[in-house]
């Protein structure tokens, strides 16, 4: 039930992410729509691709298709109004990449695949979404280029694999490392940490 | 026989707005094709990668690839003759469009798919080609910005699903979905029908 | 062995082709891996994608990450020398480019698919890392424009195709059509050969 309420959460604030992008770029109605659909289950599609896992995720959540198709609507509605809860998207967006993030490490178990797979599948799972996003909207993804959730994704994967070679339980384990991905983002927005910069001149 | 001659019909249609957005573009010959194939294909191709056949349809298809070929190679040559042919092409694209909306409905219905998930890959089907050309031309995919011809194959599949709760033949239910896409396209586009705006300030 | 040893300088020289373009666009760290990362592994992913073989190749393949990962932070290091080994990266590149030809073909032979077809995909595995690699860096894909790799790809499958026909060994065939794409590429480069002009008007 927790767990079911948090991926709806996080699918609304990935869902409004793209409504944003969608409606910056001045595209129509159904154009905001595959937007906010793309970045909501984006991720996930992508991993289920490449593992193989069919029919792809969302063709067997109508209910997900719903919620997104609600949100769209009412993001457009209340556009202006959406800057007063900013603070509130931003956190079920963290909560969602820490979730999406193990959901694809234990997709990727799942499959037998290698620790390194799993980390990389999750972190595709919670950052795909958007890469796809800032493509359809014709964007480098920004991701690439500033965001540093992607690195935040890898981090608690590492986290999940060093703490299961401990006497603990999974599910604990599992938590512990989508805790660390919420407070490690946190951390890296509030104190502006980004990548090491790997140009010698200046940008 | 029939579907057959539309099928063809639809994917020359297809190709060749392909190979007029890739000449636009000023690609060499081979970039021309890709374009114009992956108009043709793309939809296709990217519903059977989600709901996992496999191969995707056209690696067993050469006849259409050999279409295709001919197709570019003709548009190439000819293509200042293109425009005395439009009508006859916005209609080839039209029917390709119905045709391939209930191609992609039917495929998710022998997937098993919940109804509104066989809209969702009929639209696929007709209209993602058309997006992954945009995408390979550096634009944002015109569908998201003006085009209605995905809300038109969404109303298509409604109408399907609609009438064979009644009791009439599914062949019957099928034509009809495709006749009223047909009809609704000509009619959006003759009288300029298109989405509401969802922005307050002038664009 | 030997195969091996051209399947990884094949990859660093993709991998550092993802690097170049990637640092063009002035990417963070993150950025330039995942686009060296593509660049190195997107034609094989796509590929096995439209084959259907689950779960795509790199999954199973910890130690290509591995390389990918040495290669991006010795380039991202070393990125004013690179000009020096250019030649080598070309050489490497079109070695590359021949084996990953002929590995394609050779999955589309064990998944029964028309020769047409394995060449297509043979293609795809050479030619399609560098275009996701310029879609993601938002450019119109190179290879659409004015390299003319492709057409090389295109010619070497036929040449292999060809030469099952006579009495020869399977390995055989298939190391005269690697060969002949080298040459043919590294011909092509030096002489300056493109594919002809298909527009009347100067571009």
């Amino acid at each position: 039930m927790f767990y079911f309420i948090i991926d709806i959460l996080g699918t609304i604030a990935f869902a409004i992410s793209g409504v944003l992008v969608a409606m910056d770029k001045r595209l129509d109605a159904f154009g905001v729509f595959i937007i906010a659909f793309v970045t909501a289950v984006g991720g996930g599609t992508l991993r289920d691709l490449l593992i193989g896992i069919k029919p792809v995720g969302w063709l067997n959540a109508p209910m997900h298709l719903l919620i997104i198709v609600i949100t769209v609507l009412l993001a457009i509605i209340f556009v202006k109004q959406l800057k007063y809860v900013r603070k509130s998207l931003f956190l079920f967006d963290t909560i969602g990449i820490g979730l999406y993030t193990m959901v694809g490490v234990e997709k990727g178990l799942a499959a037998d695949l290698p620790p390194v797979m799993c980390i990389a599948l999750g972190t595709i799972t919670a950052c795909f979404g958007g890469v796809i996003r800032d493509i359809l909207c014709n964007e480098i993804p920004v991701i690439f280029r500033k965001e540093i959730y992607a690195t935040v994704c890898i981090l608690g994967g590492l986290v999940y694999f060093l703490l299961i070679q401990f006497p603990i339980q999974n599910t604990i384990a599992y938590s512990m490392a989508i805790v660390t991905i919420i407070i490690m983002r946190i951390l890296a927005v509030r104190f502006k940490i980004s990548l090491p910069n790997i140009y010698r001149e200046k940008t």
